[in-house]
């Protein structure tokens, strides 16, 4: 406890801008974040004053970390599993458990797991050997799916493969694999959900996903045109999911809209980048629902304060922007959009890199979708004459 | 300029729950807030990273403060005038500049330059002597309204005294004084807006600010059945004092309602508790609001979020708490009002003193204001049983 405040403290794994948004939630429940941080320059140790410089895959850092935290969470899933449950051992409140999270770290433990539930997913089965992807190929046919079990995010370490021989260098690197149906995906959607301690859950509306290259660019709220019952079956899904894994905090389920129905594509046992959107768009955002849901407090109300929000993600353009740029860019941006939230990271604007994000409210799911991505374009791009 | 995010800096002066609320909504805008708190344990202090520990009756202070920040601003109008004129002459960016915070630190100048514009105002006159007091109160009528000329707020520095005899203390203590009317009100409001530097204004909806011994409790937006044309005539106020005094930042002009028409009470530029309702009530929040005026950013939508919004401000109750008792009021509120957002501004509950505000949006005024009652009732007092 907090002695200042007579508040918990909460302790976050990671320092970059989804601790960098819980801070700012947690800031109005009384809390200050404490964040292990791999430099001072992470998103987060840019605004907060609770920050522990350390290495995630150290155990002496996360111990050291975790003394004095009345929970741990994580803004990433990269902590080394044995460690997780050293501190366990140790006496740590790590939320969500080690249990819980392997299946957010392990892509094959996942499988396995929602598999064995009944919960559907693509075909899948474990690649061990190139005649374990020839066969899998044979039978669900090409391109397959190949993925890493652990540590891919934003579309690194999935490749689509047309034949075994495309695969070769995959397969000889050693890396745990599985293969997955390539399904014909009609859109990407998104259950998010928190489930605190105690076991209460809180669902937001599910939302579409847009992506491009993998990286999801923009995200509609709620999903446009989805039938009411496809929705509130995805929401009991994940709901679901997460009770029957023991799960605390905010989870993502993403989940792939097929002509046959929903397929689970991944899950995240964290704030998760498609439910930026609930920080203007609902009553409850996912950051302070996490911080919620990790002290076991009750949840907040995930209810929506607008008819549509659309969220997108700020990618940083081609171009390198030299530093006065932004603050420039910040100025016409709030000039030609003074209704658009503006959320950036602390980071420098580098081609690809995720460093903002900006969120649009209102009534036409087409005009809310233009003006974000208008935003977003020209914040990123700049103008283009 | 921070060249790790390639924005400026700005500096607050103070780190009070204003400024903790400003460096919140700042984070979102790619900033870290540079405080200079008196104290490690302000509640700034506590959750954010780039805290100055220093006095602000100290130019030292104040210029070692201003060293590096691209703008300087207040989270209070206590920073000795001279000091802030030297800040200028050092080549420091002052926003609100000295000549503007001149008639929010000292009520016998505002009264003197509000009256010169035609700003209606309570009848007042400047008070040297027991003759002055006696002259005045016979032609307005006792009880009278003594004012210290600064350095009062929350009702501290206000007398209403009977009789000159009653205010032998006061006249005695050599406090530069001024006394008013005390005009008949039928209820306060306080009409909020912005300014940029540029010359940008925005006003939010104008409130209804409840008052218990001279300490606002309650705020409701928008003021419920007052007169479209009276609000205007609010808000243009507002907007031409700014104007007419060079204001940048937020400006609040609280205001007597009467049977004559409005009449200004206090003007405050800073962010100010009347306002608190609009981090969640409207699109722009007068603290990242503030941020983008003394940045000289083109300013945000103040459009509403909802029909009505109420803030009730949490005010320590007559018991201290035990410590582990907050925690345990956190739980129990959220359990029973998942829809009312909390703000704790991370000090102990002590009696009397401002810990925080709650904040209830819906359709029926009413409803929301017994609500947001019920909810700051309960964090502050506990069971009543």
């Amino acid at each position: 406890m907090d002695a200042r405040t007579g508040l918990p403290v909460v302790g976050m794994v990671g320092a970059g801008q989804l601790a960098r948004m819980t801070h700012q939630a947690a800031i109005a429940l009384g809390q200050s974040l404490r964040v292990l941080a791999d430099s001072p320059d992470d998103g987060t140790a840019l605004v907060a004053s609770d920050v522990v410089l350390g290495d995630y895959r150290s155990l002496d850092d996360l111990r050291a970390f975790a003394q004095g935290c009345d929970v741990v969470t994580f803004d990433h899933e990269h902590v080394p599993h044995e460690h997780l449950r050293a501190l366990v051992a140790d006496g740590a409140n790590v939320q969500p458990g080690p249990s819980a999270l392997r299946f957010a770290q392990d892509k094959l433990a996942m499988r396995e797991r929602l598999s064995a539930l009944g919960v559907p997913c693509p075909r899948w089965t474990a690649v061990a050997s190139a005649a374990d992807l020839r066969d899998f190929g044979a039978d669900v046919g090409w391109p397959v799916v190949l993925k890493a079990a652990t540590g891919g995010y934003d579309g690194k370490g999935v490749w689509v493969v047309e034949s075994v021989d495309a695969a070769a260098d995959v397969l000889a690197s050693g890396t745990r694999l599985l293969a997955e149906e390539k399904v014909a995906i009609e859109r990407e959607l998104a259950a998010v959900i928190a489930r605190s301690a105690f076991g209460q859950g809180a669902a937001w509306p599910v939302v579409e996903t847009v992506q491009r290259d993998g990286i999801c660019v923009q995200v509609i709220a709620p999903a446009p045109d989805l039938d009411d019952e496809l929705a509130e079956h995805a929401q009991d899904l994940a709901l679901r999911i997460a009770a029957e894994l023991g799960v605390t905090g905010v989870l993502a389920v993403e989940l792939f809209q097929t002509r046959g129905g929903l397929v689970v594509n991944e899950l995240a046992m964290r704030p998760h980048n498609s439910a930026h959107w609930t920080i203007e768009g609902t009553r409850t955002s996912q950051f302070e629902q996490h911080v919620r849901a990790v002290l076991d407090y009750p949840l907040g109300s995930p209810r929506p304060t607008a008819p549509v929000t659309v969220m997108a993600n700020l990618l940083g353009g081609p171009a390198d922007v030299r530093p006065a740029g932004i603050d420039e860019r910040v100025h016409h941006f709030m000039a030609h959009w003074p209704d658009v939230k503006l959320h950036l990271y602390g980071k420098q604007f580098r081609p690809g890199r995720k460093v903002g994000h900006v969120t649009a409210l209102g009534d036409d799911v087409e005009e809310v979708r233009a003006r974000a991505a208008a935003a977003a374009d020209y914040l990123v791009n700049g103008d283009k004459e």
